[in-house]
């Protein structure tokens, strides 16, 4: 029975996100967004603010990552089109991140005047983010806009990619038909004789395997199979590694993770299990450069069990229509019926650090310092550069953000909003570089103001210092920022400069146990360099 | 005699901007873009670092309004597309402003390979400045290189538009060919006999009309028209006023200068003068809402001459093909030969200041103080909102920046340093409110890191104010910076609260007089506006 009623526009949002997974979004209003913002607010679905529009999207993109869902909305044109580049990262590392943005009326447009924010026409914006989503649409017709609003979201789901809806502000308080229906949500189909053949299959591959490796990507956890990784590697006793992008989907402290598996970065024992593994069964993982170290996987593809959104590959063998959110229960459950080993459940005891006294810092010493005290309390928000390679060694108590693909830099501290409002319950530690956190160092107020209270690590080598090994020059320098310093004119948070491990274990320390925003720039040599960093390096070095 | 021989693309663009009157660029390396920020450097065309991609747009922006040509470099995606906001800006206000973006090379991009910094495919980031830039190229063939490089230049200035040239990293070192032509710029055509007849036609409107009034508009400025404009003030003895756009591109301190007209926005004289001009003369005014105050200006088009940067139009008659370029020099030319009259040259002596001791700030005082220490060695860059609408009673020493029709947030602060580069002659005093000031302030570090130091004026009304006579709610309330304890992270400066007009006299003149980097912030009431957004607001009541 379907019954044909009335709603508004911001109603039928409100429905949806809340029916998605997110309770809040991210964004700045302008006037073209005010009367939306206001709606939204009524509708108990508020806007956050942030200091600038590319933090508000950051901020939904992390949102997104944890809840599955997330909101930016902004302004016409001067907001939308500041946050092209965060809507990109969020299609390269399939977030389901929605810019909902605010419009001229279309009243106004008539006669086609230059009206403030407009570029080449009243579509720019719409025809800028049709490059750059999956999905998009502009509410002007009240017949269908509950539908085109259900189509965007819906495909969003579906592709796991961001999505636009434009709201011309005369719309906002408009009747639109509503045919009350739940959002039907298209997960990739299943073949059912195919997915049973496949399980079969897997399963001979697996069974008394005892070098088998599992490495867990991202599209797993975009998928919501979190759990059932879990499952899988205590069903089956297989260690499993994870991507960069997926970095703690099963705890690092798990006595069967392996941490992060990215080709030549990662240290020799996790490259060795991973090279030697038969078979190697991969869920869901992006296969790009920066996620394998530049390439540097040595992968044998015929000991590969490879479980995408879509099909699986065993062998070179192809099962189409198998995706991975059928294709991973029914293993547990074919493992479950053959009553497999039982695993260890209880997690590692947490590194010890040892201090070294008048040590200066360096990347590995803080990766370790910082292992000992984090737990799953805690989520690593890691921006790319030598933040993300040193990062490889800290194994993360839990589910872990950076955007390890398409690496846009300054992503971490404006996230670390979004994910501490996703998951209260998870206080967010960043390690950003010094070149990273210029770029939306602002956002850590935002977080504050917000009531999250990051712990930000600064790591600060002096310059964009992951490229000087690749070609230095004055481009590579920036201005000295001392961060620590921030909380003066934020007026809140606690700021500490640290160039000795023992400064730093003490910083660290005093930050974990007081709930309240902590910026610690770490001081290292300019060209000092994870222990990761420089496995690459070699790596590369050796290619050619 | 053209000579055929083989240059680089570095070797190639470099002597192009020079010709085109750019001595630098502005902007932040990534991999794919070392290489070609290496040659650039090597060739004494250095890219200035900045904060975060967003700020060195607004840089080049600013550098181009002052210098007609402005270049921001970046890397691919995560660089290019951080500027997409700035880009549509140059759009919109007519800036000849090349996003000039590294990318992967051609070699690389074999088999389609997930590269880091990719989106849909290799040509998202050329699509999505396909959308906002009047010319493109990516720079993969060595044959066309260097006449890709001069198409998308002349291009953006013949029609003073965006460019964007992408350049694989492996072209960077190629031998392209290289014809050694001029960069031949085509200037919007000219039809002799019209311009003729049009130039007689204007005369008569103009000759002894005693209430004539011109408005310079923008396009005067792009053609590079300012002196011509000043010689037309004085040779016809006709008032000018400027737009928000143009603001002081005479010296609105000379005795014909009527300020900006912006329609209810502007003093009531401005408006009564404007609007009794017989005739109005216009040349290259952008007909735009903002530009316009809400379109609430009184112009009688049958009284109007109306220059553009194609056509003329006087009263209801059009000359096609008289573009302003060739229109002002001819009617200068003609009132020389006529020995019109003689006009006073002298500026007026700068308006006193008298303060009112124990009184707090309002941004009329604020501009009034400001008006009275500000003379031509300083720059006005004014960001949108009450800091626009307040500074048209505020007297410009000379051409002043400001997004005044996009009305980009956060423009000002990135633009003092491009304006200092610019110009290093003149000053930056920038006026921000504190909600565009937390958009991009880090960037008073790049300015000052670059040697400018830029006077920086936050006018402080405690979130986005000018919004909130629209529609007030918790979107409009942003967390407190206090702007004037940047200082402290930065390391350099001098940093001032205010919030009594002797406080900001005192401050203003120490930074006025004191070469470095200043930041005052100057509290206002919530709900103290200036009295031009008051007008502005009576007039849009007085039309519902």
């Amino acid at each position: 029975m379907k019954s044909n009623s009335t709603t508004t526009i911001a109603n039928h949002l409100v429905r949806r996100f809340k029916e998605c997974g997110a309770d809040e979004g991210f964004g700045i209003v302008g006037d073209f967004a005010l009367k939306l913002f206001d709606r939204l607010h009524q509708l108990d679905f508020p806007i956050l603010v942030t200091a600038d529009e590319q933090g508000a999207a950051f901020a939904a993109d992390a949102y997104a990552r944890l809840r599955h869902f997330g909101v930016c909305a902004v302004t016409y044109s001067v907001g939308g089109l500041k946050v092209a580049n965060a809507t990109a990262g969020a299609w390269a590392e399939n977030v389901p991140l929605l810019i909902l943005s605010g419009s001229p009326g279309i009243a106004e447009r008539k006669n086609d005047p230059l009206l403030h924010h407009r570029v080449k026409n009243f579509n720019t914006q719409l025809e800028v983010f049709t490059d750059i989503t999956v999905a998009q649409a502009v509410l002007n017709n009240p017949l269908t806009a509950a539908k085109e609003i259900d189509r965007v979201i819906r495909e969003m789901i579906t592709q796991q990619r961001p999505g636009y809806i434009e709201v011309p502000r005369d719309m906002v308080d408009i009747d639109i038909l509503d045919e009350e229906q739940p959002l039907a949500i298209e997960l990739p189909k299943v073949h059912e004789k195919r997915l049973e053949l496949a399980v079969e299959d897997a399963l001979q591959w697996l069974d008394g395997a005892g070098d088998s490796v599992a490495i867990a990507g991202v599209m797993a956890v975009r998928r919501g199979l979190s759990g059932e990784l879990l499952d899988f590697v205590e069903h089956f006793g297989v260690p499993m590694a994870s991507t960069s992008l997926s970095k703690g989907v099963i705890p690092e402290t798990h006595p069967l993770a392996l941490g992060v598996y990215m080709g030549a970065v990662s240290s020799q024992q996790v490259v060795d299990r991973v090279g030697k593994a038969k078979p190697l069964i991969s869920f869901g993982v992006l296969y790009a450069d920066l996620v394998m170290g530049g390439f540097t996987d040595h992968l044998d593809r015929g000991q590969v069990i490879e479980c995408t959104d879509t099909h699986v590959n065993i062998g070179y063998r192809t099962y189409q229509d198998v995706p991975l959110w059928a294709f991973l229960p029914a293993l547990i459950e074919a493992a479950k019926l053959r009553k497999y080993r039982e695993h260890p459940k209880q997690l590692l005891a947490k590194p010890r650090f040892i201090l070294k006294d008048k040590q200066p810092l360096s990347v590995e010493r803080i990766m370790a310092c910082l292992a000992s005290v984090i737990d799953d309390r805690h989520r690593l928000l890691i921006d790319p550069g030598d933040c993300l390679f040193g990062s490889v060694d800290l194994p993360a108590p839990n589910f872990s953000l950076s955007s390890a693909y398409y690496a846009t830099m300054g992503y971490a501290v404006p996230a670390s909003l979004g994910a501490g409002r996703a998951t209260p319950d998870c206080r967010p530690v960043v390690l950003v570089g010094d070149g990273a956190f210029l770029m939306t160092a602002l956002e850590a107020l935002s977080a504050k103001f917000h009531g999250v209270n990051p712990i930000i690590i600064v790591v600060d080598n002096k310059g964009y210092g992951t490229q000087r090994p690749m070609m230095d020059g004055p481009f590579n320098d920036i201005p000295l920022l001392k961060a620590e310093e921030l909380i003066k004119p934020f007026g809140v948070g606690t700021g500490t400069l640290c160039e000795y491990e023992s400064e730093f274990s003490e910083a660290l320390s005093l930050a974990i146990n007081h709930e309240d925003l902590h910026i610690i720039r770490a001081c290292v040599p300019k060209d000092g360099y994870s222990p990761a960093l420089l496995r690459l390096t070699d790596a590369l070095k050796k290619r050619i």
